[in-house]
């Protein structure tokens, strides 16, 4: 069976592009490198020991798309492409509408010119704006979400839902994510935030080669045992092992649409993470806190439960793996350099 | 000053060029002809006595677009281009989504480009979804709503209050219509669905021309004074004049951000409005009672102050001079066939 994985260099995408290959999958990766870099491809082939087929292209571009599905008879798709930082998107709101929703509906046009109409979406957690019970299960209202790039995944999930009411042809699974960190055991693929990162592991890491002088944790005074905000993180390679499953089940059932949430169920606070991330590999992260962010809320972990039934899939891998793994990305990294 | 009207020869957007022409506004027309007939440019002409610039073209085309800012100087635009059937939208969701939104997105692009930043955006009392109080004010909750359709309205609103957040230079009013019926009182433009309409006035207009052997009431169970539904029915006429309001307040005043319903505040039952017809008309409306239609709601209508207060504007005409001129308007196209 042939996957289409659009934006599959980036960092979930290249993770569960190697998940896909280990479990005997054909794939097709697109990627217009906007947000990756070229040699992941290389990297994915070297753990896997394969050789993908890689084009260079923008999901926005009917015609590229559609030379894709000439090419190839592609059986389903995983739809990673799209920006994704939240920051950006308060700033660059017309930019992130106007890409996350174009690739979709060409994606989904395209798809469908060619019958091939299962469907993996790439959502987020962030549908669920302020959660209105903990644990989040996938019954939980949907938003008002906090920021634009959280809306494109609320307003995206809607088109497919209503794609699959006037066409019941069509399978898909929006994937809701947690909080993905970690990188694959090989350290040869993980997460390259340009610039400052904006999410916790991408700093912690760049505070512990002292690259930046201390990490920021804003707020400890939420209502959760040690103050400070309290997350589900979970090991990107757990979290591309979720895409197996899911494409597993589109290509084994008709399902219709379903969101599933991929979490772990467990919740971390900022200080959990940076004293594992600081036991697991022995450095230093001297953080600073600081005032509460505006929009941050106190607690946030899945109900993991649905995944488990609908899908077979639940997390492996605990915070030790997720802080080491992480690391030993970075070190690996720098080693090349 | 010169105002871009996007969809300007569809039905509201015809009424509302001959309504800024008269107010000394210059205009340039463009329309894509998708669900509109290209000798209204010449009614428009014929009514105002004036020469309109019209371009064929698509919101979507992102070239034709900047072709149009590069021969005119832009003070503001009107956005009504787009799909606009619900049961339709219903049917061809993506297509929907797609082209309303991704015409926008290029519309606002092409704007900044070009530092033109006052928008009049077309949006709908859809928007509310099932509305939380009666009468609609603009405070209510919006959404769920309940088809592709107003989920495009409700959408692309959100999208343009985030624009402006992302940068305060924009100015952009969001008017909410109910239920436009009427016609120019000159029976030139006016109202043309192809096919059979799925709208109230549009049927009637047919039933009393005997092109439709009945009219479909669905439903004379509702908590109604006579148990048929209750919406709040608009003349075009006005609500184009409401459109002249929100230019000028655009123009006079930076407002940042705002929406603001476009109503008469009175609702008026599907009976009320048979009987209106018939009587104003003096012709015969036979209807038959049928279920309730899955979705709709018993009473619609507005809570027009808000219009009154900031725009100065409150619609004029009565349910008689709506039922009058839809007629004429019919009987005027029908007299030239």
């Amino acid at each position: 069976m042939k996957i289409l994985v659009t934006g599959g260099i980036g960092f979930i995408g290249s993770h569960t592009c190697v998940e896909l290959l280990k479990e005997g999958y054909e794939i097709v990766i697109i990627d217009n490198l906007y947000n990756s870099q070229l040699d992941v491809v290389d990297k994915i082939n070297a753990i896997t020991k394969k050789q993908v087929s890689f084009y260079e292209g923008d999901c926005c571009d009917a015609d590229f798309m559609d030379s894709i599905f000439q090419k190839h008879k592609i059986d389903a798709v995983i739809h990673f492409a799209g920006y994704k930082a939240v920051g950006e998107s308060v700033k660059k709101p017309l930019e992130y509408y106007r890409n996350n929703m174009q690739s979709t509906f060409v994606l989904c046009d395209v798809m469908r010119s060619h019958n091939c109409k299962n469907l993996v979406f790439s959502s987020s957690a962030t549908v669920y704006g302020d959660p209105q019970r903990i644990p989040i299960d996938e019954e939980c209202r949907l938003g008002p979400t906090t920021n634009p790039y959280g809306t494109t995944k609320l307003y995206i999930e809607q088109v497919l839902k209503d794609l699959y009411m006037s066409d019941h042809d069509w399978n898909i699974l929006l994937l809701r994510y947690f909080n993905p960190i970690g990188a694959h055991e090989s350290g040869l693929i993980g997460e390259s935030p340009n610039d400052i990162p904006n999410n916790l592991m991408p700093y912690i890491v760049k505070v512990a080669a002292k690259e930046l002088p201390y990490l920021h944790v804003f707020g400890n005074d939420y209502e959760t045992p040690d103050g400070t905000g309290v997350r589900d993180y979970i090991h990107v390679v757990d979290l591309a092992k979720g895409h197996v499953c899911a494409i597993d089940k589109l290509l084994r059932e008709h399902i219709g649409v379903d969101a599933v949430n991929l979490g772990t169920g467990k919740g971390y606070s900022v200080l959990d993470v940076v004293h594992a991330f600081a036991s697991a590999n022995q450095v230093e992260v001297p953080y600073q806190i600081d005032p509460r962010r505006p929009g941050d809320i106190a607690v946030c972990y899945a109900d993991p439960q649905k995944a488990k039934q609908l899908l077979g899939w639940q997390a492996e891998k605990n915070l030790e793996d997720m802080c080491r793994d992480s690391w030993h990305y970075l070190t690996v990294t720098h080693a090349k350099k």
